[in-house]
């Protein structure tokens, strides 16, 4: 069993995915005026919902809590928030998971209370309905054993943290590590290979080294810096 | 030779031409601070460089231009104009491809006056230089002869509005059309097979007749709406 376990979410999955979520929301009779995107997961399955719903008005609004992959940060927050003219708008806030659920339901309740359209809603291609604190309104896919969701628009990010990760936690990585054992260790912890990341590997391990978080020592690679 | 040249363009290149965007802006040594998509164009490609650059700080702005695939509507205007406070930040505003340049043109603008940042620059991932008034400050692509790029975000809407135009322009639909005779119309107008776009096809043919643009009589396709 892998300490996190992940699953890569391919381009396809999320057409497919989001053109389900956009048919259960034509489903229930609501259809939005404007979308909101919260930044930045909801990106792209927002972008396509515009398209899917025939939506023109896309906005989006940063609400964050994850500030490392797979792990939880402190308490959601609104980045540069904002006001615009929504009365008597229909508005749909979406993201691309809820797991705990923070920042959508943040996202949502600061869209009722300081842009005050017509009604909110959320939408979410994935619910972890065992850990989330809040249900949207509208989900294509209900996860009922929590996972990593490894969307394609953070590829690179999620990796360069899985592999630090790596180097901080795991008592094997100590004296550095040849990429070959690496390679064996991600497995281990996650489940997946790095040769699914595709050409994302090879530029992870390039910012690793760049930002000197790892350096290369005798054909190893080592922490540069302290452990936290 | 096609009426309205078009080119499909998928997912695998939106990654690759976003990864080669962000190489180029890494190399000029200028790092965003903020990245500004331009809504709804840039949305994909602008959560793609914040992976790709390590930018988390994302917003959007609507700067509108295009009301129908492939033609041109009048002047580009901000939608929803908010401000933010972007004091000596660094932005970078980006959008998918650069035709006119009138939309990211108007959105650098607003943003240098109105956000006062320290500094705007502009990206995109195409750009088509014999007819763009606006050259962005980073580009993948430099385009030389027009053609109509089809991003896999804008599917539906572009279809649709393909396969409307066929009825509503070429003398051939006037009697309607069977679905394979539109399929062969469709090819001599746009020089993609209907099949490149997959399900979206009968998802653009139900769009039409359930918004009543078209309607079936006697097994053919029919426009119902007068011609404009």
């Amino acid at each position: 069993m892998p300490k996190v376990v992940t699953k890569l979410v391919s381009w396809d999955e999320v057409v497919e995915w989001s053109l389900g979520l956009a048919r259960k929301i034509e489903g229930s009779g609501w259809l939005p005026d404007m979308v909101v995107a919260v930044a930045r997961g909801g990106y792209v399955p927002a972008r396509l919902l515009c398209d899917y719903l025939g939506i023109s008005d896309l906005m989006s609004l940063q609400s964050q809590h994850w500030t490392e992959a797979a792990r939880a940060s402190q308490k959601a927050i609104i980045r540069n928030p904002y006001s615009v003219e929504a009365k008597g708008l229909k508005v749909l806030v979406v993201d691309d998971i809820v797991d705990t659920g923070e920042t959508l339901a943040l996202a949502k309740d600061f869209i009722a209370s300081e842009w005050k359209p017509e009604g909110v809603r959320t939408a979410a291609l994935q619910w972890i309905s065992p850990v989330a604190k809040f249900k949207p309104d509208y989900y294509y896919l209900e996860v009922k054993d929590w996972a990593w969701f490894q969307y394609p628009w953070t590829r690179l990010e999620d990796l360069t943290q899985f592999i630090e990760r790596i180097f901080r936690e795991d008592e094997r990585a100590k004296g550095g590590l040849s990429e070959d054992r690496l390679r064996s260790l991600f497995i281990e912890w996650y489940g997946v290979k790095p040769e699914d990341f595709g050409s994302y590997w090879r530029l992870a391990l390039d910012r690793l080294t760049s930002k000197r978080v790892l350096e290369v020592k005798d054909g190893v690679f080592v922490l540069s810096k302290p452990r936290k």
